[in-house]
């Protein structure tokens, strides 16, 4: 039973910058694309359509810290956790490896909300299709 | 009176990559900054919306040959032109300089189109008050 | 024996914009990537060392054409073929499908350059090491 | 005298995602292009040669909270404050409004470094001709 969500992902050129290694800002790219994928692992997608609402999670807060350089052709294993969840948000957590050794670690809190195209975002409880999901993956979590 | 549009754009250290230049995917979107600009000092943008429209430019074709490698913080020199109107397309060229020598030329064929949310995208004329705002810049143009 | 080289892409969330489909720019990207993960089945890298020389690839000219919009979560077949084999240079083609239906095509001419940190970049004809390797893949192409 | 460093950035079309409005990751480059323009009114680069040896700024973390969504040609203004020099770092504040209206605010921290091509990165007591422009600036900000 895995206690975190877990994928790879190979630093790609395009991700790199004059200083030869990985841009910073890159890694906040790399959590969202392990965030969606784990959604879908749960058979959810991150933008979804529900009762003619889209449901989608703007981001509170973000943030990393950065412990080595990684550069192009590195492989990066990225472990996902969540932190915390409450009634309208989500706190996730990001640590990124190299062959073992820790190279970033960071962190994005998100809220549940409406985002309908023209009209204004507006947060809403985590409704209990997404929540029931999420409690499993959790309790999966601390029961390892 | 002008005979193109010109703009200047510095190159910032995220355009850049591991070999130490500007990435070659970036001079679409520099291009693309200097089409936005450009509709800007028209009265317009680029994405509007017009009798319960949004009124938006697909692209359908882009290319660009690249001369001379750019370094970070080099200042680019950018030139627009209309190459060609047709009833539902517009074809722009973009020369790039640095210090007095071109460095790329691009080119980008767009597509006037009904972009409204949930629905199909469809091309339609360009409309009159976008035309006739273009066709007095070609006018200018070819007048110089 | 593979005609060309295939793989997928996943559309992520930061390749989208604001028209909710994938930014024309990215396709350059996918291109390159799909290039580079090329290079790693040849059992070399796009951007390598080799007797004290940094070898690697700048482009000379890019293409893209825009078929039909593509969305996010969305799964990329992507074809690469080695169109073109001159004595410095190389030229690609790549097709992109989403569910059996033409999205894009592209295409990249590339120039074997030595890239050494501080020296000017310069061409060179395409290494032996090299050019039999991709002499091959054009070989097991025609005989298909 | 001004207490902080202050500039504007036009939200861009190639900034946004499908959510309509700028993605989260962008603010980020925000920063980092409203840190390389301060650098550059001190007339400095973030990354230049001195004796020999490339001084760089790699990052040690970096965080954004995000208030309000911004969208495609927005102006934001973007103020940057020193909030801490020590002997070997920096750290930046950055404060975002979109008319009148803090939209994000984040926080950057840099280590001083030789970032020599092909040598391991180290850290390095930030130079005095560095020190001496940042020290005015710190003065100025606090007399105001």
């Amino acid at each position: 039973m895995p206690s975190e969500f877990r994928t790879q992902r190979l630093v790609e050129w395009a991700d790199t910058d004059k200083a030869g290694i990985v841009h910073f800002a890159r890694f906040f790219v790399f959590m969202e694309q392990t965030e969606h994928e784990f959604w879908r692992t749960l058979g959810l997608s991150v933008h979804m359509k529900r009762d003619e609402n889209i449901i989608s999670w703007p981001r509170l807060t973000a943030d990393c810290e950065y412990f080595r350089p990684v550069s192009f052709e590195d492989t990066l294993d990225i472990h996902l956790k969540i932190e915390k969840q409450s009634g309208k948000s989500l706190s996730y957590r990001f640590n990124f490896h190299h062959n073992g050794e820790a190279v970033a670690e960071g962190r994005l809190k998100v809220a549940c909300c409406i985002c309908n195209p023209g009209e204004k975002i507006r947060a809403i409880a985590i409704p209990d299709f997404i929540s029931d999901q999420l409690t499993q993956q959790i309790a999966e979590t601390t029961a390892t």
